[in-house]
C-alpha cells in the first residue's frame, strides 16, 4: 500500500516596501534586473502572507495553490519555475541520502492567505512568493540559507527576494547571465534599527494601471533617461542608502528615498506613451510630506510610490505624534488609525486645496512599522487530512 | 529749445510653443540654455503681444513700460540688458552718421498689449520680450537681423528669441561664453507646413505653481536624470525634429514633441523637490490625444506641455473634424471654439472618468495654428502728444 502520509510545512512572509526602487529586466526569463534595489521589510502583524504548503501520495495529479480561499493558475512560467528549482534542490538530498521520503516526486497542495484586503492595491506577490518558496523549502527541509532561496522567489516575483529577510534587505543585480548571483542580502537587521515606521495611504478607487511587467519593459525599451538611471543614479542612491541605515540617519535616509521614488517615476513618465501611476491624490501626499518637514524645520517624513498612487511614508517612531497627527487631522475617520492618533496634534496648516484633494482620494490607512522575515509556523492551512481549512 | 518729437514705432510680436523645449540655462546672467529648442510660432490673430516704443526728450526722466494697462517694473536685469543693448546699437549708428537723431539719449516710453487674458496662465513673456525688442529696433532703425536682434531678446527671456521668427523655430544653445552665438534661427517658413494647427485646453484654476527660472535651475541642480537629458535626449530630438519638419512628416513631428515634453516633464519630476505641472486634467488630455490616434489608426494628434497644466494639441488642418470633434465632444460649450466645430464628429469613445475629468478641468480652449514672426504696424499705442493710448 502506497504512503498515505500528508506532509505539511507553513510560514508567514512578509511585504517589503522599496526606498532604492527595482524597475527594469535585463532578462526577463530569469527576473534579472537592470539595476540594485534596497528595501524595508514590514512587519508581518500588519501584513503578511501565510502560507501552508503540503504534499502526499494521495492528492490527486498535478500541483495546485489556493489563494485567499480561491484556486489560482500555476501553470505560468514564474510558478513553475519556482516549483522546479525547490523540487531539484530536495531531489539532490534524497539522491544523497536515500532514507529522505521522495517529497519531490509528489503533489504539491498549496494553501495562502493575505491579512490584508487585496483591493487596497499593495504589492502582494512580494509576500506571495517569498511565503511559497519559504514554505517548500521547509517542507522539503532544505539546508539553504535565505541568499539562496531568493534566486528561487527572484524568479517568481522579482522583489519577492528581499521579502525573505528582515530588516533593510538589498536586492544585489549581480553580473552573471544565468542569474546566480542576482540575490537578496540582509544590509541590517530590523533591531539595528527598530524605530523605522511607515504610514500607508491606500488611495481610492486605485483601479490598476499599467501592470509594472509590461510597464518595466517599455521603460527600458523607450526611456531616454532611463540608461541613466541606472548607469548613474542607482548605484549612488544604493550607497547613500546603506550609509544611512549604518548610520540611522533619518535625514539621508528621506533624502535618498524620495529622489529614488521621484526618479523612478520620472522614466516612467519619460517611457512612450507615458505611464502615470501618481495623480493627484499622490501629489497631495507629497505637498502633505514637504508640508510637515517644514514645520518641523527638520526631516521627519518621507515619501515613497511604488507602481500605483498609494503613498507610503516612512518616520521614525519618535516622529509619529507629529507625522501621524498631520495625516489625521487631514484624514479623519478613514479606517485603519491605531489607538490614541485622534489625541496627536498637528502642527501643520495644509493649504485648503491640498487638504481638500487628500481628504476624498484617500480611502483607508495602514500603520505599520520595520519588522522581521518569514517566521515558521505550526498554524497550517491544510488540515491532516489534506483538505484545504477554510476560514 | 528742446526738440519736443514724439518718435514712435510699433509691432506686434506672435506667442511660440516648443516641441523641443528649453529647460536649464547655463549661465542665469546672460541666459544661456543648456540645450537648443525648437519651436512653432503660432498665428498673431489668436495670440499676441502689441507694442509701441517710443521716446522724446518731452518725457519725464527714466524709462517706463505700460503692460495691459498697469505700470510695469523695467529697473529687473533682463529687461535692462536689453535696454543697454538696443541703445549701444542705436549710438553706434548716431556715431557713424552725426545727422541721426540721438535717440539713444531719449528715455523711452514703452506701452504693451496682449489679445489674450494673462490669466490664461500662457507664457507671454516669450511674445512680450520679442514685441519690445522688436519696437525699439524698428524705433532706433537698427539694421540688425532677426537673428541678431534674438540675442537681445533672448537676455529678456529665453524663448522670447523664437518668437523673432514665424513658422518653425530653432534656439541654437551656441557655445561661447558671452552668448555670442546663442541665438535663433528658422528651420522651415509657416508656409512651408501650413497647415499646422493647435488646440490649446487651458486648464481651470491653473494658479501659478513653480516659477520656470527658479524651478529650470533647481532641475539642474538637483536632478539625476537631467545631463542625460541635454547631452542625449534633445540632440537626438532636435535633429528628427528638423527632419520631420523639413519632410512634414506629421507622424514623426507628433512623436518627438509627446516624447521631448515627456521627457521635460520627467526632469521636473526627477528634480528635489519635485516640481509637478502635468495634474489629472493634464493626464486626462494626454489619454484624450491617445485615444483619438489610436482611433484613426495614426498619428493626428500630439500634446505638449510647458510649465503648467495646459495643453497644446498640434494636429493638421485636414484632419481637424476628428481631432477638434473628440475635445469639442468632450468638452461641450465652454469659450474658444471657432464656427462649425460643434458639427463634427468624433470618432472617439472615452471613457468615462477620464471624459469627466477633462470636461471638469477645462476652462476654455484656444484654436490656433502655425504663423508668421512680429509685423511691424502703424496702429500706435502712443499718441502723437506722447500718452498711452487707453483702449
Amino acid at each position: 500500500m502506497a504512503d498515505k502520509t500528508i506532509y505539511r510545512a507553513s510560514t508567514t512572509a512578509p511585504v517589503n516596501i522599496a526606498v532604492v526602487k527595482y524597475w527594469g529586466k535585463r532578462d526577463a526569463q530569469l527576473n534579472l534586473p537592470t539595476n540594485s534595489s534596497l528595501s524595508v521589510t514590514l512587519s508581518q502583524s500588519d501584513l503578511r502572507t501565510h502560507t501552508t504548503a503540503s504534499c502526499s501520495a494521495s492528492y490527486p495529479e498535478g500541483d495546485s495553490l489556493l489563494l485567499n480561499g480561491e484556486p489560482s493558475d500555476v501553470t505560468g512560467h514564474r510558478t513553475q519555475s519556482c516549483f522546479r528549482e525547490l523540487r531539484a534542490r530536495r531531489a539532490a538530498l534524497e539522491a544523497a541520502d536515500p532514507s529522505l521520503p521522495k517529497l519531490s516526486t509528489l503533489p504539491l497542495r498549496l494553501v495562502s492567505e493575505n491579512n490584508f484586503p487585496t483591493a487596497a492595491g499593495l504589492a502582494s506577490s512580494a509576500a506571495g512568493f517569498a511565503a511559497f518558496v519559504r514554505a517548500i523549502a521547509n517542507l522539503y527541509a532544505l539546508p539553504d540559507s535565505p541568499a539562496q532561496l531568493s534566486l528561487i522567489a527572484r524568479q517568481g516575483s522579482g522583489s519577492a527576494c528581499r521579502s525573505l529577510f528582515g530588516g533593510y534587505v538589498a536586492w544585489r543585480m549581480g553580473s552573471r547571465p544565468d542569474g546566480s548571483d542576482s540575490l537578496a542580502d540582509q544590509v541590517a537587521e530590523a533591531s539595528h534599527w527598530p524605530d523605522m515606521r511607515a504610514l500607508i495611504l491606500v488611495v481610492s478607487a486605485a483601479k490598476k494601471g499599467v501592470a509594472s511587467t509590461s510597464g518595466m519593459q517599455r521603460t527600458v525599451a523607450t526611456s531616454g533617461l532611463f540608461q541613466r538611471r541606472i548607469d548613474d543614479v542607482v548605484p549612488r542612491h544604493m550607497d547613500a542608502m546603506e550609509e544611512a541605515i549604518r548610520d540611522r540617519d533619518f535625514a539621508a535616509f528621506a533624502e535618498v528615498t524620495m529622489r529614488d521614488s521621484n526618479s523612478f517615476h520620472a522614466t516612467c513618465l519619460d517611457t512612450y506613451p507615458p505611464i502615470f501611476y501618481l495623480n493627484d491624490v499622490s501629489r497631495a501626499a507629497i505637498g502633505a510630506v514637504e508640508a510637515v518637514n517644514e514645520a518641523a524645520g527638520r526631516t521627519v517624513a518621507a515619501y515613497t510610490f511604488d507602481a500605483g498612487p498609494n503613498a507610503v511614508v516612512y518616520y521614525l517612531q519618535q516622529d509619529e505624534e507629529m507625522v501621524v497627527g498631520t495625516f489625521s487631522a487631514l484624514l479623519g475617520d478613514v479606517t485603519g488609525w491605531k489607538d490614541g492618533v485622534q489625541s496627536y496634534k498637528s502642527p501643520v496648516v495644509l493649504v485648503e486645496r491640498l487638504s481638500e484633494v487628500i481628504k476624498t482620494g484617500v480611502a483607508r490607512v495602514i500603520m505599520t512599522g520595520v519588522g522581521e522575515g518569514p517566521v515558521k509556523t505550526d498554524e497550517h492551512l491544510v488540515g491532516e487530512d489534506g483538505q484545504p481549512i477554510v476560514r
